[in-house]
This record gives C-alpha cells, sequence and structure tokens, in this order.
C-alpha cells in the first residue's frame, strides 16, 4: 500500500489495481521503469485536479501531470513517492465555427480534435506522428510538432488560450478567443511547451483554420546527400511551399526495402517525401515539386497524380516505423539543424555510427532540419551504452552546428544534461526563476527539466 | 541641469541639449507631455545599454526603452526622474537567405527590414500602419500587429530568438535560429509584447518567408453592417483568405468622400477592402472575393484588374489618416472583438456616440475583429474628457462581448486602468511576479502597464 498523502477524492478517481496503475508508471521512453512507490490519480474534473494540486502543495508531493503517456524522453512517468494526475477523463470539445476556434479538455485525442474540426470544414493543422494516441494536454504541454510544420508551423501557433490549475489549486485563465490581442504578458506562450512544470492545463483554446484539399505527393531518392539537400532547399524557398517535406537517409531507405519492396534503389543516399494540400493546386504544386527536385540531382521522381497513388507513395513512409521495429532494439530521438546543414548531420551521424558501431538511422522533418536519429542496440553487454553514447557525440554535432537538442519531443528527464549546454547557465537561471513563480516549492514535474 | 545618476559613458551618449531631449520625451499618444526631470542617452551599441542598466538598477534609477516613439498608449514617454534610453542606433541588418532569417538591431525601421528582405526575394510580413517610421524593438515590445494579420499573423510569429539586456545589466539569449526547438521555457515568447517591462532588446532573429505577389484589391460597399459582416466572415472562410480584409464604417468613408471623390455612396454603412497577394493567383482571388461579397449583400463591388487599379482602390484606404486629420482633434483607440460581433461593435460605437455627442469613427483590420476607434473633441471644455468617457463605455462593450482593450496597440499607461478587468487579479499577480524574475527593482518601464 502506498503511504503518499491525497485529498478526499470521489470514488473512482484513485487507481487501487497495482497492475493498472503500473500501466500509468511509465511512458514511451527508452529505460522507462516505474518506482517503488507512486499513486495514480484518474481526475475526471478541474475540481479533481484543483483538489490534488492544493494537496500536493500542502504536503509537498511531487505532481507529474499525464495524458497518453507518449513521451520518448521521460516527461510523464511515475516520480518516487509521487502522484500521478492523469487528466484523460477531461474531455471536452466545442468548436466555434464562425470564430474558428476549438475549446478543448486536454484529454482529448489529437486525431479526434481534427475530425471533429474536419466534420465542420476546418483543420487542426498540428500532427505530431502519434496524433492517433496522444492528447491535447501532452501537445501544449511539449508544444508538439510534426509531419506539417513546415508549412502550418506548431501547436504554439494555436494556441490561444488556456485554463491552467497551479501548484496550490489555483485556477488561472491566460490568453483570449479573439483573433488579436495583447494585453499584458503572454503567459499563455509560456506555458506551451513548459513540460508540465508550471501547472496542470485543464483547457485549451485552440484556433482552427479552413481545411485544405487531401495532399498530392512526390517522392524523389538522391544519389548524395548534398544534392538531397539542395533539393530541400528550393522547395523550401518555393512560394507555394508543400506541407510536408520529409527525409529518409539511405539506410533508413534499406530498412524499408529489407521488409517490402518500394522500388528504392540499392545505392540511395537519400530520399525526399514531398507533398502539397494548396486547395485547387495540389496537381500544379507536385509538378512543379518534381521540376525542383530534378534540377537539384534527383535519381528518381516519382509524382502521384491522385489521392490513391498518393497513398501509395506514402506507405513507403508509414513503413517506416515498422521496418525499424524489425531491425531491432532501438530508442528514435529528436534534434533540430539549421536545414542547410542536414545532409551535414546526416553524414555526421554515419561517421559516428562507423567510429561507435552503431547502427544509425535518420529520417524526419527535413523540411525544418528536425530529424529523428534511430539508434539500435541488442542484449550484448555495453550495446545500449554504446547507443547512448553514439547520441550523445550526435548532439554535439548539432549543437555544432547551430541547433538544438529537440525540435518537438522536449527534454524531459533523459535529455536533461545537455539543456545547461544549450542555453546557457545565464537563461537556465531565469528559467528555473520563472517555474517559481507558479511554482514556488517546485512540485509540478519536477527535474523535468527544470 | 538633471541629478539623474548615470554610469560613465562614452562622448555624444547622453543628450545636453534640453530641446533635444524634449523630442525624446514623448511619444504619439494623447496628451503626452514631458516631466520636470529626465534624462535622454542614445545608446550606439550593446556596451552601452549595458551600462545604463547596471547602474540604473544600483541606483534604483526609472528606465524607459525607446525606438522610434510610435507608441499611442504612452509607452515610451519620459518618467519623472528616469532615464529615456534610445535604442535607435542600434542598427545591426543581416540577412540569411539560406536559413530565412534576418538578424537586427532593435533600431531597425520596420519597413527598411521589409525592402531589405524584399532584395532577397523574402518578406517579413508584420506591416504595423507605422511601419514606415516605427522600429523593430518597439514591434517586438508591443507584438506589432498591422494590415496582413488576417494572413500571416502578428510579430510574434516572426520572432525566433532574442537577445535582452535586463535590469542589472546582464544579457541574455533567448530562442533559436532552427525551424523548430523547444528545448526550455519560451522566453523569447514572453519578451515579445512585455512592452519594456522585462528588458530592453539588443538584437532579434526575425523569420522571414518567401515573397508574396504584389495585391490585386476588391472595394466593396454595404448599406448595412449586418450584410458587411456576413461578407467578412464568407471572406475568413474561403480557403485561400486575404492577404488584407479592412472595414471602414459610414463616417470614416463620409470622412473620407469630404476630403476626395473616391466615388462611396452617401448612405453607405460600411466598406470592406480586401486584397489577395497569393503567388500566381491574385487575379482569380480577386474575382471569388467580389462573389462572395455580392453574395452577402454588397451594394457595388469594384475589383481591380491591375496593380494600378488595386492602388486606386487603396488610395480611398490611405486617405483615411488626412480625411481624419482634416475632421479635428482626436485619438485613434484599439480594440478586438470575435470577428462575427464586428457590426454589433460599429453599431454600439454609433449608439455611444450619438449618446454622448462624441463624433466617433471606427475603422481597422476587419478580419481580425480588430478596429481603431477614433474619438474627436474640440477645445471646448469637457470635449475631450467626453470623448475620453465614451471611450471608456466602448471600452466596456469591447470586453462584454468577449473582446480586448488591446489587440495590437499594448496597454500602455493609457489603458492600465482597465488591465485588471481583462485578466483578473489572478493572473495580473502572476504577470508581476514574472515581471519580478527579470526586473526585482521594477526599474523597466514601471507602470506601462505592471
Amino acid at each position: 500500500m502506498s503511504t503518499i498523502s491525497l485529498p478526499p477524492l470521489p470514488p473512482g478517481r484513485v487507481v487501487e489495481d497495482a497492475d493498472v496503475a503500473l500501466g500509468y508508471a511509465t511512458d514511451r521512453s527508452l529505460g522507462s521503469t516505474a518506482p517503488e512507490e507512486y499513486v495514480v490519480v484518474r481526475a475526471r474534473d478541474r475540481a479533481d485536479v484543483v483538489a490534488v494540486l492544493e494537496h500536493a502543495q500542502a504536503h509537498r508531493v511531487a505532481v507529474v501531470p499525464q495524458g497518453a503517456r507518449s513521451s520518448l524522453c521521460g516527461g510523464s512517468t511515475a516520480i518516487a513517492g509521487g502522484i500521478v494526475l492523469n487528466v484523460e477523463a477531461l474531455q471536452r470539445l466545442e468548436i466555434d465555427r464562425a470564430e474558428r476556434y476549438a475549446t478543448v479538455g486536454p484529454g482529448v485525442v489529437t486525431a479526434d480534435l481534427k475530425q471533429a474540426a474536419a466534420s465542420e470544414g476546418l483543420a487542426y493543422p498540428p500532427d505530431p506522428a502519434s496524433s492517433p494516441f496522444c492528447t491535447i494536454g501532452g501537445n501544449v504541454a511539449t508544444n508538439a510538432g510534426g509531419l506539417c510544420c513546415v508549412k502550418y508551423g506548431v501547436t504554439a501557433g494555436y494556441v490561444l488560450g488556456l485554463e491552467v490549475v497551479l501548484a496550490g489549486g489555483e485556477v488561472i485563465r491566460t490568453g483570449r478567443r479573439t483573433a488579436k490581442g495583447v494585453a499584458g504578458l503572454d503567459l499563455t506562450g509560456l506555458f506551451v511547451g513548459s513540460e508540465g512544470q508550471l501547472g496542470v492545463v485543464t483547457e485549451a483554446v485552440l484556433r482552427l483554420v479552413p481545411a485544405s484539399d487531401p495532399p498530392l505527393t512526390v517522392l524523389a531518392t538522391f544519389a548524395s546527400l548534398a544534392d538531397a539537400t539542395r533539393g530541400l532547399l528550393a522547395l523550401r524557398n518555393d512560394r507555394h511551399g508543400p506541407n510536408l517535406l520529409e527525409v529518409l537517409d539511405g539506410p533508413s531507405l534499406r530498412a524499408i526495402q529489407a521488409m517490402q519492396d518500394f522500388g528504392s534503389p540499392e545505392d540511395a543516399a537519400a530520399a525526399l517525401l514531398v507533398q502539397s494540400d494548396r486547395p485547387g493546386s495540389t496537381d500544379a504544386d507536385v509538378r512543379r515539386y518534381a521540376e525542383l527536385l530534378s534540377d537539384a540531382g534527383a535519381d528518381a521522381v516519382a509524382v502521384a497524380d491522385d489521392e490513391q497513388e498518393a497513398e501509395a507513395l506514402m506507405a513507403g513512409r508509414r513503413a517506416l516505423a515498422p521496418a525499424l521495429e524489425r531491425k531491432g532494439s532501438h530508442f528514435i530521438e529528436d534534434v533540430c539543424v539549421p536545414v542547410s546543414r542536414l545532409g551535414d548531420l546526416i553524414a555526421a551521424a554515419h561517421e559516428v555510427g562507423e567510429r561507435t558501431g552503431v547502427d544509425i538511422t535518420l529520417s524526419g522533418h527535413g523540411g525544418d532540419g528536425n530529424l529523428h536519429p534511430c539508434l539500435f542496440f541488442d542484449d550484448s553487454p555495453g550495446s545500449r551504452e554504446r547507443a547512448e553514447g553514439a547520441f550523445a557525440d550526435l548532439v554535439d554535432v548539432a549543437l555544432r552546428m547551430g541547433g538544438t537538442i529537440t525540435g518537438e519531443h522536449g527534454v524531459g528527464t533523459l535529455k536533461r544534461r545537455w539543456l545547461p549546454r544549450e542555453l546557457g547557465e545565464a537563461e537556465l537561471a531565469r528559467q528555473r526563476a520563472v517555474k517559481a513563480v507558479f511554482d514556488p516549492l517546485g512540485i509540478m514535474n519536477p527535474g523535468r527539466p527544470l
């Protein structure tokens, strides 16, 4: 039995079954394990959140705000002696068609919001790869990105206002519901991406946009990384740029091809997968993209003329996750560099792989310079440590290029050690002081990363 | 002679001539006057800013960061006993073409940055009406908007990173130069719109976008505000929405028409001025906009077929400022409401005008629900106070509609009294505490608005 202090809560909130609780203790990050002692509360409404945070501050108990546990960096795992406060049951979802915003509970699955918006002829663009199961609370907490950011930007660009419960139980509302507004400091933006360290979001007002067209797709393969980078820059500078501009390195392509024949050349250095969703112009766009890619030196360019062909081209990209799975144990990372350095980053990662004997593939959101290195290991002694060491080398490379340790996953516990290097001690100290304004006793998701 | 304490500074920094200093003591806000005692420092580089802020904190002297003094809400006027720290001379302007960002000193005039970007085939979209003379430092401080926000959003969407000197002289760098990045709290966004209350921006890294086409224009007049609002909503929901969607109420149109014949019907309730700058599609867009406006009930719709005609239609809009000037003494205000309430706001403002006997015109960024009421007064006793009272009534109307006291100008000193009502005391207290993290002694632009 847990001895962690909890406030009185209505029935059904506290998870009593140890096996069920265990399911809430870990997330999708590498090596995520449950601590000895923790307790899980499944909030059903704001009052539950207020009660927990009021009590937790009074008793100095750590609180981990949690949604779908899709974090890859240890942002939502249980903390020893702490309360896991799951908010998946906060499911409000209302759309204001005329004003084009949605009022959304943190437990709403991102794909469900996207579907609800689509049924009104609108769109909620942010699309982390986990959107079929991740939730809006986590998207706000991590400022989630995804495949469409190259055209539509990240979550922060869509959050108009928030309702947040602070440590101690105070409820504040930030932001606005109007299209513009500059009254006071932008606390909304401060909460977005704060990784659950400033409070618990209990409601978000999210901007919607008019729906786009079903996308058409171009796939181009390149024999050289320099040509692929050139193609990527040409597309990024097009005045009707793509809504998706993904890159796959040679090892990623070969992993996919090993599972199923998608026709990738054996010696391809990289592939670019490009889409247009521009209303009424997808066809013209993909033809222009194909020309730009050929001009940049692509070996082979395939253009999808219709939605079905577009799907076929995307199938290869979608096969990546199972193909990596098939290759063996691995962890998926997240760095971002200036886009013109993308080819250099891939080449440097392959060098790190060769030097350390670690198998590394890179793929991701090329149009933003945001790649997801995938590092493989096995059960042999020291294998996982070698993979982690290789990633540390890669972080070093990315930072030297003027990049960041995380483009979209967040810092969490796993990347905390590099944060001082990226931010510098002066900014880090200010960030800690800002956190203390909202959480003076440091009970909110402590150490993730501040 | 001023007795205000200053650090040792290189020659030419401190303004010795009282008449010259007076020019730096006021801004464009109503009733802006110079205090008895103040001192003006014209910084030439970051070292000057550091020296002043280090000294000012040590001696608890108020500092007003200042650019072009284009504030309409008293954000940059001298404070009694304080230092005006003008940064117009910080003029760095470098463009990274491949990565599509500019590194910009706070003294760079917005129009100059726009021009520099254009010469590289790029664009810096934010376009406050004051862009020919306002500066980037002020744009960042107020999160400046403008005419194009309906398509391109506000300044915050373009600020990737900042260099800021804090009270006490510490220099911090926030943000990034990559397209994405989520390491740590978003202090960049916190500084944007903070009205000089957290520190002095000495450099901004600003995102640029590919250039658009020269715009084509549609002008539609309406006999009823309800029809004009319907037209506005139809355009806003178009999947290729306009880059400019301005509204002019009947009194604004009549003021323009009184100066020069632009062919506005005498009894028009409102006009919408709409543009497309979409590369390759401006012609198709304006024709579609014209149909949407006719369908919404427009009396007359004029479409500009070429750039010259587009200019002719815009000339009427540009004549607004001189036409209002000609009408008499006035102040220009700034509120924002949900877009579907725009017609209601205009009608309510006219009712306020009739009830109080104050002449009121409204115009502005209709597509964002962001209007600039213009309130007239004369030299007769109580006239100006009546105009100010009428505006207070209008603020009340806007807040009741779910609007904000400022869409883009900022709060400054003039709208400070309404801030608690809009934010609530809980959020306001948090904002003050956040300010204290960066400015513990409260020397940075005190009272504007925190």
